[in-house]
């Protein structure tokens, strides 16, 4: 059917992403909601096929990066510790019935001390190395886990996690807050305002919450602005904890556009410039820079 | 049946529970789960005669508290504006349909800035003022929504909500952190340890929660230990919020054994001499209050 010459997977908790590719460049793409998270290990290769099935005119290398390589995944794939470049080296073949099919996942990042890991976001950290080589700074990742990520002369030094979009998606989803606040929508004064409050006084963060909702049992609050407001003070927050990672760096943020939002005005109004580059484009970027390096191994 | 002249009732967002009383004392108790969340306003009649239908061998006073009270209770009763003496008046009669019921709501506790809220807590405060008169400090009554007052010659001066116990059980129950955390147990050496950093370095608790999860991957966690971290570092850092509160004052834990027991430890960690009061005896003192004050004006 079409060029393509390799397939590139986003495989993640809640999604799969899949794109068939001709080098760098995308020939088609298709998506199922088949994450990780609903999956077993015996699962994974039909979830697969259902979706790139159509491409396989012939065996095909697969590149697959992830929380389809945790634990809970088709097959677990190494962590690399850092310091290190990420995805150079260990690539781990997970095990597959057909025989138009190998699929590789590439490893994720761990750090002794203090304890984290990644699993996806490397990917995008290499894919934007790759596109930008010699750039040292700071990139920081927005998402469920948001990860900051210290990078010098091409390698990860250090990173850290921050669990600020699936501590608003628990807030919003499982407390009382839900009632006050809007699925969706953006006031960024009220946002800034926040986050100016919790950067400055981190403490204050237990107290703002309830505030939302008590303002609003009182005197009426937008569920807009509630909604700014919690995501202000979240990541007024963690820019507190970050200081000493995104403080006179040069900094990129790599994601979508919903939660890089309010990462990017805030950084802004602190005086930082970051750079912006789309999670996407990155992850096929690092899918690609995984692939040659099989392709020289091969 | 008994020799009871009323009937105390508190009722919350997940529990409804009913004491028949002769002056102070328990004659008799019941409870239910059909919690204020639970019901529609017009269900609410049959929920309690469900309960205290027993009792009601003739017309007898109901005093009730809690987020019955509340605009998705029974009848919305109002808040009285701090600074104030609480429970002190506008008890809210609920409509009834059984000639043998007659059903008080006490009001609830509101400040104007920063904007805050209580209900059932203002019933516990009075009952323990009741029985402590002349106590001057400061009261922290840890739960869902914990929260800490002022107490000065019989008022509440000021008070504030963190929602401590809620993002807890947000945490430990829609995020990755359910994984690694434990339902019950408790580490008392790992709890004040990780308070004690978020204590002092409040814009850690963004870093310490993926921080847990991270380190069970990579080196095994006991899911107790787990647990006891999370804790620590929400109360830790509710402590750093709520430090012009209590630094130096005398404070009063009133609530059950679970919520308490963080607080108690944390805060004799940093040098406080909490003391303790019951939670169920001080809303039923309450109550005892405002069924004194309702006979009084009947």
């Amino acid at each position: 059917m079409s060029a393509h010459s390799w397939i590139a997977v986003d495989w993640g908790t809640t999604h799969l992403r899949a794109f068939a590719m001709d080098g760098r460049s995308v020939v088609a793409q298709f998506s199922s909601d088949r994450g990780m998270g609903t999956l077993s290990a015996s699962e994974f290769e039909n979830a697969l096929l259902d979706v790139i099935g159509p491409w396989l005119d012939r065996p095909t290398p697969v590149l697959a990066c992830g929380m389809v390589g945790s634990r809970q995944g088709w097959v677990e794939a190494r962590y690399l510790p850092v310091p290190c470049k990420p995805l150079s080296e260990s690539f781990t073949e997970a095990p597959t019935k057909d025989t138009r099919l190998r699929v590789w996942i590439v490893p994720g990042l761990s750090q002794a001390s203090p304890p984290d890991v990644m699993r996806g976001e490397e990917t995008q950290i290499a894919g934007f190395l790759s596109l930008n080589p010699g750039w040292d700074g700071v990139i920081c990742l927005p998402g469920s886990h948001t990860k900051w990520a210290h990078i010098s002369a091409g390698e990860v030094i250090s990173f850290q996690t921050v669990m600020t979009g699936e501590m608003l998606a628990a807030l919003s989803g499982s407390t009382v807050l839900r009632h006050s606040m809007a699925p969706t929508g953006w006031d960024e004064k009220v946002f800034l305002d926040t986050l100016d409050q919790t950067r400055s006084r981190p403490e204050t963060l237990a107290t703002q919450l309830f505030r939302t909702r008590a303002t609003d049992l009182l005197h009426g609050l937008d569920p807009v602005a509630a909604r700014s407001r919690i995501i202000g003070a979240l990541i007024g927050a963690e820019l507190a904890a970050t200081r000493p990672y995104w403080l006179g760096q040069p900094i990129a943020v790599i994601g979508a556009t919903e939660p890089s939002r309010g990462y990017l005005a805030g950084l802004r109004a602190q005086g930082a410039a970051p750079i912006e580059a789309d999670g996407d484009a990155m992850t096929r970027a690092g899918l690609s820079v995984a692939h040659s390096k099989l392709m020289e191994t091969a």
